[in-house]
């Protein structure tokens, strides 16, 4: 048993409009569809979370907790257990405050406004090391993926009072670049 | 080629946490995650756009253009081509109507407000049949889904001059009644 691999071919199912790949070997249809990630900017007393990356992509770089919706959650349920895997705290959930989508790599983004429930945090498997940080004090050149550039912006517009109305990608921007215009590879992602 | 099917058993893959789907023949992982599915209400001269399915499940049933987002789509994109898919449709996305979540078959509906952009539309292999429905007029017993109802009343509250916050469920409605009660069967989403 499981001594091969898949071998993939892509090509239109019977039935089906688009190419899919096909496994030669079994026959499995692999249906690949856009993932959803879920996550969170946490607040607690003016400041913000954020966990240094232990793995790749991006291993070294501060990101919000957040990570893939798995089956049978709701999104806030998702964002709920990704800070609690990710940086060992319980939130309470606010708001949504952002819808994002990078479409190179088929991914909706659905990020939450959340604050900290109770004291305690520590740096789950993915997570070299957290951090609270002030809005003066955000690593800005050590950020992991330009959406955590866009939810920290997002989210300091919310607190100056912005209504609270999801924000959506920055204008024009498709998710696939940082700030300084540098193109990650997918790989990155 | 292609002669044989999978043959799935349900274990925890080396270096995961979850057990997952492993083809016994191909060694393949069928990392399953929830689906989006992207739709809109689409309003002209102050009535809503319907399709009559002509699929299962629940054929025969009205909805409003929806179904899941392809890969390397944005969720406006996905929707657009729903509406021109199901409705031969033209549609100018105005906003995002609600974001539900249907936990039991690990679906997101990411459901936006639209207007039809051009006058013709034609039913797609997909629809039985469309009309445009005034607030009275619709159907209630003859809706496909929970969140179509959702949709349609929450479209209707934002017509009435709700802030433009996105909606979630109805409280306490996990999206797998339908409004009198009934639990519709997984196939019948």
């Amino acid at each position: 048993m499981n001594q091969t691999s898949p071998a993939f071919s892509v090509r239109v199912p019977d039935g089906d409009v688009l190419p899919r790949k096909v496994c030669d070997r079994c026959g499995f249809i692999a249906y690949e569809n856009p993932k959803i990630v879920v996550g969170s900017v946490v607040r607690h007393e003016g400041r913000v979370l954020l966990c240094r990356r232990a793995i790749e992509p991006r291993r070294g770089f501060w990101t919000i907790p957040a990570g893939y919706m798995e089956l049978n959650e709701t999104p806030e349920g998702g964002a709920m257990r990704e800070a609690r895997e990710e940086a060992g705290a319980a939130i309470a959930i606010e708001r949504l405050l952002a819808v994002y989508s990078v479409p190179r790599i088929s991914q909706v983004q659905l990020i939450f406004r959340a604050r900290l429930a109770a004291q305690d945090v520590a740096p789950g498997i993915e997570t070299l090391e957290l951090r609270f940080f002030g809005a003066d004090e955000i690593p800005r050149d050590e950020l992991a993926f330009p959406s955590v550039h866009w939810a920290l912006d997002h989210d300091r517009e919310a607190e100056a009072g912005a209504p609270p109305v999801p924000f959506g990608n920055p204008a024009g921007a498709a998710g696939d670049r940082m700030p300084d215009g540098r193109m990650l590879p997918v790989g990155e992602f």
